[in-house]
């Protein structure tokens, strides 16, 4: 019996994915850019078995102490990410498995856990099948998945090309993980599950009426972020990171059905980080589809941040992220 | 002693002022739109002295027993209105004057107190100097103190146009109060004095980066808004309601110096209010510079609006806002 181990970080993006042009092979209407994080991954164990007809995902939950089969809706969506995944490379032959998925991270809660289950599918079902796929293609095949789960493929910051196909429309690392030592503080301030899964939220996006204009600013926001990457000149780039965040959520509360994503917590923290900037500690947030703050800051910074964060009433806990490399095979 | 009595409503917006091209005149980007509302009002009284020396300012803050003495940058900014009105009309005489200003609502609060306040003074000024202004002209008085304290002269629903100088941006009635039973129900989140005046804002509002993008859809909001309006459309002119808040302060946060007017206890009620929607009852929010959520519902589902928020541990207090009149002498 084969078993095919891997490890895949979620990755916080600066400039976001927000709706797509084409919900089945997830083909985004502009670039994104994101940094994997070292300390939110999933760990896969994937044992191959010959019946096709024993098909098993089982996931353990964040602080859970067992694994738990899948509901009938995270079942159904890996089962149609299988389908498409065999579709999209041709691959006839259908195998049974059982899936032991685990998250170092809570679920569905702005940490984007679907980028680093649906990358790390990817790379087990290249192994799975035998097709010696390149981290180009490996970075297609988890966009099938889940668009963020593109960027988590290759190592440290990411750039998501739009394309304007399915080939032209991949990642590739901008810059290895200790090009710059950005940090990224994830400040949870809730553990529920959030009210819509982003993957409904990306099909009504350009409802906003806000959505086509953003599309403009994203254009120069984008350029501006890269030119400000490649300086690292963090004020402009911690200022741009939080514009975009304002234009993403602006856009949610705004597409219909309406998506409110922050909650008083992810509110109040934001104006902490405003004051907390006037003490000359810089740092600046930025927030995914969900109500945690991610902040990120220098490490020059971080015991600042971390001391001042942990004393905060809204903070259940902060998970400090390192810049990481990609989807690997583990041992 | 001459004494001049007003009392002059707040309007709340529908669509926003916010940045202007000319700060003296106070000439704004975007026609804009607003009710005047019933129960948040401000009272002056004027009491006309010989010695141009004798000028005082008074105010009795909601809920204060007594009046006070304004503060420096209260006096400052009002001389400076008075200033400008007599230049802008050619009125070479000087006067003293003893004013009390009360107003019944929360100062400084998201309820637009400048435009009850300077909307009061440009009457009561106009009838200290016996100029005959017309309601045109009032209005126009008005918005040298205030933007938003131009749309409080004449009543019920209030057009203000943006015009191309000064003469030609004034507000005109849309409609009398009892066109439309519309009703404003301000939920107090917080009786703390804001972070930044909105005088403050408008001056960066530009700076944001969303900015020339909100003035490119408002062209098109404020016609929707427009024809939502004469069709007593309400779930059209609800929903516009909210993006045009949510588009106002996605520009807000995104100004430099950065302005949060929201705090937690915002966002909480916005997400309650779309729950409650989903009960059948139709409401929607929107705010002006400030935490305080106004909740825009007609008269049919007030009830219920009042029972549902009365019970919320994010709300102080509930004031209800029907349509009124504009800047009216009393007794």
């Amino acid at each position: 019996m084969k078993t095919i181990k891997v490890k895949s970080p979620a990755n916080i993006a600066f400039i976001k994915y927000w709706g797509n042009h084409d919900p089945h092979l997830v083909l985004p209407n502009s670039d994104t850019f994101s940094m994997n994080i070292s300390h939110c991954f999933t760990t896969i164990n994937m044992e191959i078995h010959d019946d096709p007809k024993h098909k098993i995902l089982a996931i353990k939950k964040y602080r859970d102490a067992d694994f738990e089969r899948a509901n009938a809706e995270s079942l159904s969506r890996f089962l149609k990410y299988y389908e498409s995944f065999r579709q999209y490379f041709g691959v006839k032959k259908d195998i049974g498995f059982d899936i032991r998925s685990e998250n170092s991270f809570p679920l569905k809660a702005g940490i984007a856990s679907s980028s680093s289950f649906f990358s790390g599918m990817a790379l087990a079902l290249n192994h799975a099948f035998n097709l010696g796929l390149s981290e180009r293609e490996l970075s297609i095949a988890a966009r099938l998945g889940s668009g963020s789960a593109t960027r988590s493929i290759p190592d440290g910051y990411v750039w998501w090309h739009q394309g304007n196909d399915s080939k032209s429309s991949f990642a590739e690392s901008l810059a290895a993980p200790d090009y710059w030592d950005l940090i990224d503080v994830v400040a949870i301030v809730s553990y529920g599950e959030k009210s819509a899964t982003s993957h409904a939220g990306h099909a009504t996006a350009s409802t906003s009426p806000l959505y086509q204009s953003r599309l403009k600013e994203l254009k120069v926001r984008t350029k501006e972020m890269r030119a400000a990457f490649e300086k690292k000149d963090f004020t402009k780039f911690g200022t741009l990171c939080e514009e975009e965040a304002i234009s993403l959520h602006a856009v949610m509360m705004t597409q219909r059905p309406a998506i409110y994503y922050w909650n008083g917590a992810s509110i109040e923290l934001m104006k902490k980080l405003q004051q907390l900037r006037q003490q000359n500690i810089e740092a600046y947030y930025t927030f995914d589809a969900g109500a945690n703050m991610h902040i990120i800051t220098e490490k020059k910074h971080l015991k600042a941040v971390q001391k001042y964060f942990e004393a905060q009433p809204e903070v259940e806990e902060l998970i400090v992220n390192y810049p990481a490399i990609g989807t690997r095979l583990i041992k």
